[in-house]
This record gives structure tokens, sequence and C-alpha cells, in this order.
């Protein structure tokens, strides 16, 4: 297995990539459209993306690409989001006068790094990245804020963990792929849906599952870009698509919505199951 | 009127605020948390809050913040974000050497940044103070990534506009108060709730909408942080409070959700209404 991710070698992506499958090689890629490609033209076996985080909600681009390609969900996993601050080993935190990251990691560290007198951020293309500059420049007045397993890499202390400004800070990540084919017995799918926008029509359509039991796990609505008059759905239901009373629901709404697509269909991550 | 919002002069938050009330005083401060204080202790009348991007998804943090306060909506805006390259007059765009801005704008433009050779990206506390910063030490060699109307407050010239690397990059904004007195008729309603996490309960919440002909112009589902079973929606109806059948339909949805609270009632945005 090789799977693509966005970001560096121990960026958060590559931590949930190795936390799926512990064995897998990893590959570095720029954009989360270069993940797809990568796939796409088997560069990887597997592409690996955030999907959703608890602070900061759905990751629509992610799902505009989901759509956009025929790469289908395989598996999916959780990672909380923990940021350290890193410095060469022996750098005293008062040395420290600049702090290295990608921008998304200097934004949800926003406040603590308020709280260091007189410390200019600099944003950098990835958090490991930036553990990486440090180290290879020997700068000895510059933190990064990235993961542990990047200090662990790059050979840099931790002089403070868990930094971010919201501790309950966790990202969901999908597992995508060429072929549908689950990384364990499916008992989870994920399918996206548009409806005309007249009221009661989202109520039809959720009938399909209700009707035979069948739990959602997320729901969420979008205006359909372009098409005011359309709402986009992504649902994951807690069932199979093999699963007898899923293909029917499916079948089902097909007949009142104006669009499904299921995007995969996989085994539900239990914290139980974690590798590490 | 007074406005609070997060960042400072030129902020896309003070965009907003402007839009909906081109009279108000604005009032910066630090973090979403000053917003919901400064309005609380009436160090503002209003205050103005991003809720959901088109790109990015529902801003969590701040649905968090409407259930611990009641500081009910009382009006919404949508704006374009579109992030413009400014640098003092004359400069040509081959000497600029660093780019400063709020980490989010650097992540919004990441790709455009990336396409300019040796340009190191500098994060600020704001995209507005960026341009400040600029004007302020006459920086010859340094843009900023800022509002068109940052531009304008500091004087500094438009190199390239619209770098954002997603075009259709809107921002929802919600306007808060002490008292629940909307800015105009209100003909939405938005509100949360909480289902026991079995099969069918989003229906049977649902069906006091659907059988009313409520239409749902937003719903989301969240798991309810440390209540694993429980689960959280918000939801934006399309009527107000005060129409006899949405208040039938919220005593109806009580009946069976563990809990329900309406954070606001309010005219919906129409494009055609704006000011600017």
């Amino acid at each position: 297995m090789r799977i693509a991710f966005q970001g560096a070698t121990g960026a958060y992506s590559e931590a949930a990539a190795q936390r799926l499958c512990p064995d897998a090689d990893t590959v570095p890629q720029e954009s989360f459209e270069d993940v797809f490609e990568a796939v796409r033209i088997a560069r990887a076996s597997h592409g690996i993306l955030p999907i959703e985080n608890s602070v900061g909600g759905s990751i629509h681009r992610n799902y505009d690409l989901l759509l956009e390609h025929d790469l289908p969900i395989v598996a999916e996993t959780e990672l909380a989001v923990v940021h350290n601050l890193l410095a060469l080993p022996g750098t005293p935190k008062e040395a420290i006068k600049r702090v290295f990251s990608h921008p998304q990691a200097l934004a949800q560290c926003e406040r603590y790094v308020r709280s260091l007198p007189g410390v200019e951020m600099v944003a950098t293309y990835d958090t490991a990245g930036s553990a990486r500059l440090i180290r290879d420049g020997g700068l000895t007045d510059t933190a990064a804020i990235a993961s542990a397993r990047a200090a662990e890499v790059f050979g840099l202390e931790i002089l403070e963990a868990g930094i971010q400004d919201y501790s309950d800070n966790i990202t969901r990540f999908i597992l995508i792929s060429r072929e549908p084919e689950p990384l364990g017995p499916p008992d989870k799918t994920t399918i996206a849906f548009a409806v005309h926008n007249v009221p009661g029509a989202l109520f039809k359509a959720l009938s399909v599952f209700a009707l035979r039991d069948i739990d959602l796990t997320k729901l969420e609505s979008r205006p359909a870009r372009g098409r005011p008059w359309e709402y986009l759905f992504y649902a994951d239901l807690g069932v199979g698509r093999g699963d007898v009373k899923c293909g029917r629901a499916i079948v089902h709404l097909a007949e009142s919505a104006r669009w499904v697509k299921t995007l995969g269909s996989y085994p539900r991550w239990r914290a139980s199951s974690a590798g590490g």
C-alpha cells in the first residue's frame, strides 16, 4: 500500500494514514487535488484526506473533490490534533523570537502565540516542514508548531505540548482508493444526494432510512453552488452498502431525489481498533 | 448602534457589519469570545460573527458560543471573501519579498503565494492590520493580503485582486444582540436541538416541520461532545418565530427532542437588500 497525503513527512494526515495502515508507505503531496490525482494515475494505491473537524466543521472542498472524482472511500479514522512547540534540544523558551508553522496551525494556536511576548509568526507550507527548517538551519531562536511525531523525525525537543487554543480538536480522515475495496467489513456508507428545494423534500428523502431503521450518523445540508434552488446533502448511514436494506433505501431515495451518489462503504472507525 | 467584530479596522467582519448597518460604529475585538463578551457587558449593542463558509463549512466554535450565551441572532448577511495583494503605491510585484496576513487568509491564498518565487509568508494577527504595518513602516518590499477596503483605509495599491485559491468563497455572518429585536420582519429562525441517538429520532424531529410545510434552509448534525450517544442539530427554518406554525412546530419538537433552543429569528438576507 502507498498512501498519498497532503503535506510533508510528519504531517497530521500522514499520522492518520499510519494509524489506519501502520505498514503502508506514505507519499507527500502539495494539495488535496494532488492527492486525488496521485490515486487516479496510480502513483499511490490510496489517498488520505481530512473531511471534518470538531472545531471548524466539514471540509467542503474535499466533499467537492469526492463528487468530482470516482474514487470511493474505503476506510476512516479520527485523530486528535495536538499541536506542540518544538525547538532544538536545549533551547530555552525565552530565546524564541520566531515561530514557524503552516497557516492553519498558526491560526489554531493564535491565542497561545499571542501570549509569547515579541514573537513573530512565520507561515510555512507545512507543520512538519517547519521542524525540518529548524533542524537544517540549526536555528536556535526559532520554534515550530507541529506534531510530536515531527519532533521525533527531526530531532527536536517539545518545549510545550498541547498548545492549540481549543483542546477538543478532533479531525476525521477518510481513505480513498480506485477500487471499492473496504479495509474491513463495511458497516458505514457515505452518500451525497440533492433534493428539490420544496418544503418536505428532505423529510421524504429521510423517510427511506427511517422506515428501514437505518441510523444516520451524519447529515449535513449545503446550498448547491450555481443552483440556487437545489440543496445538496451529505449523509453517513450506519449500515454497509451490501446490506439489502441499504440497497433498497438508496433505490427508494433515487425515486424522489434529483440525484444520489454513493461515496463509499467502509468499516466505521472504532477507537479500540486503533493501531497506535 | 455599536457593532463588535473580531479583527482590526478593514477586517471582513467589519465589512459585513457595514453591509448590514452602514451607519453603525464598529468596535474591534481580539477574539470571537471577546465579541460575545462586549455585547454581554453592553460595551457594544451588537456583535457580528462568521457562522459558515462555502469552502470551509460551519464554524462550530461560534455555534458553541451561541449555545453558551443568551444573545439572540437578530440579522444575517453574506459576503464574498475577495483577498487582494496590497502594497505601497508604485511598488512593482517583483520587489515583493514578504507577504503579511492573518494565518487564515494565508491558508486561503496558499497556492497563489507559492507561485511567487522566493516570497516569505509572515503571519500577523489580522488582515487589515497587515496593511497598516506596511503603511506605518513604509515597507517597500512587503505586501499584505487583505480586503480592498483595507487598501483604501491604509492608502495601499491593489497589485492583484481576487487571489484566493477558491473563487467561490462566500461567508455567512450573523448579528447578535442582547435583546431579541430583529433588524426587520423576521422570516427565518435558527434553532439547535439534540435527539437521542436512536434510528428514526431525527426523522421524527423533522416531521414537526414537514407536517406544517415549514422549509428547512439548513440542517446539520454534529456529535454532542462528551455525550457519545447524543446528536446535536442546527436547523434554519424558513419562517419567523412569531408565526403560529413555527411556535407549534417547536413545541411539538420539544415533545421528542432531549432539548431545543431558539438561537434567533430574523430577516433572511437577500442580495437585493444589500446596502453596498
